[in-house]
């Protein structure tokens, strides 16, 4: 059985979603249809890449991933073909793919070029339609497009290491649901700039000298119960392998979470220094 | 396989979403079921009938939609099943299918009669999950209900033309998660009205004089990247056939929408004048 | 064809939803998956308890529920599995299932205790998906875990009558989508103390003294119409067979809701007279 996930800006209140949907059962009534999220922030093409990034991997492969974000061809976004770690990601080429092939070396890209072949009155929509159900049952990719060698990169997805190596860059790409910051340092990165050093994550408020391996491990003390450790601050390498400052049992629209509580937001510096 | 689409007014939160499709599952577990919109405004049936217009094109024949907004049966609402071009709608007779059955004609219409054949303590709900399931089945109208010839209607879902044809009055119906302003002037009738005259659509700022075939048409010259339209209003037919005011690249919750940038919101008022 | 819920506090923004169900078909292709809710408020066992124990009844007996609320395993929150009532649920035993076990005895506990066959660097949520394929699968409970006799109680989840009996006091569990109250005051168990007599539901403003058989049940005349009752307070059971006070027709964002209009929230304390 097939499957293609949907990443889109849509939001659930309109007919976009359900409609989508209905187009592509229409056209592939077998292919299992998996929401990834549709509350990508509107046109924001970093969001929609942390969002891809961090969800691929709990996916079969062969999974065809459309990903619905600043999507409308134009004469500077194609739609294009990424055939990457033996998944396959429609979107526009607009540096949204870019994380993930900084990561890894696409298998191939193709430029999409039917558009000429679908009815009078398509919409981009109809395109990524048609070749995610192509894709879906096992089509190849030549069929639909011209091959490509390079994406357009977008390169402040990126953490920097100092040139002495002694503390590293990063920002902060995404706030999830329940305020917590995701930066754009990954596990690998730091373990290689790090080289076993003591290390601080500078925050406004008391530096952080202790990445946990998840977030309960705040609790240090059998004394203690659980529950007393709430509100307080930690870092985590994420599922997805990023660096995260999270407030251990945060709840946005009540105690506050890490965005408010240290004041940091999108796009937001993160050093780390090393001794 | 049948396909059994909800729009409700349910929202995500609360259980009622999962509890209808458990429902709809224990009945029929082949069915398919798609989401179109929880997040309809509550017990606006402009919404839900703007929506259901605009979504049901995309799934197959045979379709079957069940439209839970202000659905309670009482003295005034009685549970309906529409067939509209071979599509099947499930609703309350309270007005949301006068926008559809306005452009073409139902082929049949029943009042549902089996309430009386469920379980006490059965709810409404529940009503329309044995109907939906019983048409995805394949089975007949006749069977759940009594035929009737008219529905109810709510006029205030159509636009209307001046005596003299020079000009055309519709007003916003429907507010999509960009902010973009849709409303209820059909391609179909503007061009109706218009013979090919030239037209602005008034607006407090500068009228529009040019409907556009897609939001990237705003990019007229090829001198500036794309990003330097962002914020431009603009106006298309929607791919529903409906008369959109939009603003490029439109994010309500940072650089505004065309709702919040032009002072316009539900059941505003929009002028054509024709020369 | 086997059945998984999921009930979450990980919201729809995020890619946790996505990626949970991306596990799931990966693990188990041929399983359906139903979202119950993925909005409950972060870390709110009370809100989980509600609305996994109003849902679950929609669905076929053998239906898996993931409950993925506060669920990091940690020294004071085992993971568990519950047969209930011929239904399955996971969750960590924080409190969660106690609504559920104080209404009917469970039929088997068992503590997981498959942690340790799993990969380095599998999660908690991996865990939760291991176990429940293993069960959509038709697998034994035995083979996962260690039987264990009771759940954690969580004791305020009950109404209590007065000694006299002339009263009885609950509170506000749960606020929905319409902004309506759900108290945790059953039906039955109000039969129970009721034996028939005359009662008043107390309230700031005025007392209610009649609970309604449905939302409609409000509309008592034929003369007026229905809309005429609008903004009505009222009282019902409601699907779940808890007592709501609901305001009819409400809509938060415009005409209010009853937790707006009288003063009522969260734990707000309700309280029953008998004469």
């Amino acid at each position: 059985m097939s499957i293609i996930t949907l990443t889109t800006d849509y939001g659930l209140k309109d007919h976009f979603v359900g409609a989508l949907k209905g187009k592509i059962i229409s056209e592939y009534s077998e292919v299992q249809i998996i929401d990834i999220s549709h509350e990508i922030d509107p046109f924001n093409i970093a969001e929609a890449s942390y969002i891809i990034s961090a969800a691929y991997s709990s996916f079969p492969k062969g999974t065809v991933h459309i990903i619905g974000v600043d999507m409308e061809s134009n004469k500077e976004n194609q739609h294009i073909v990424m055939q990457w770690n033996d998944h396959y990601f429609i979107a526009a080429d607009n540096g949204i793919l870019s994380m993930l092939s900084q990561k890894i070396l696409p298998q191939k890209i193709v430029v999409i070029t039917i558009h000429d072949r679908l009815l009078t009155g398509s919409a981009d929509l109809d395109v990524f339609v048609k070749v995610a159900c192509h894709l879906a049952r096992g089509g190849l990719m030549n069929i639909i497009g011209r091959e490509i060698n390079t994406l357009k990169q977008v390169t402040s997805f990126q953490a920097i290491a100092a040139e002495d190596g002694n503390s590293l860059k990063g920002n902060v790409i995404y706030i999830d649901h329940f305020g917590n910051l995701v930066t754009n340092i990954t596990k690998e990165y730091f373990i290689q700039i790090a080289k076993g050093r003591p290390y601080e994550i500078e925050l406004k408020t008391k530096n952080i000298k202790t990445i946990l391996p998840n977030y309960s491990a705040i609790a240090t003390s059998e004394k203690y119960p659980i529950k007393s450790y709430e509100g307080e601050k930690l870092a985590i390498f994420n599922e997805a392998g990023f660096l995260e400052i999270a407030v251990f049992r945060s709840n946005p629209s009540t105690v506050g979470s890490a965005s408010s509580l240290l004041g940091l937001n999108h796009k937001s510096i993160i050093t780390i220094l090393f001794r």
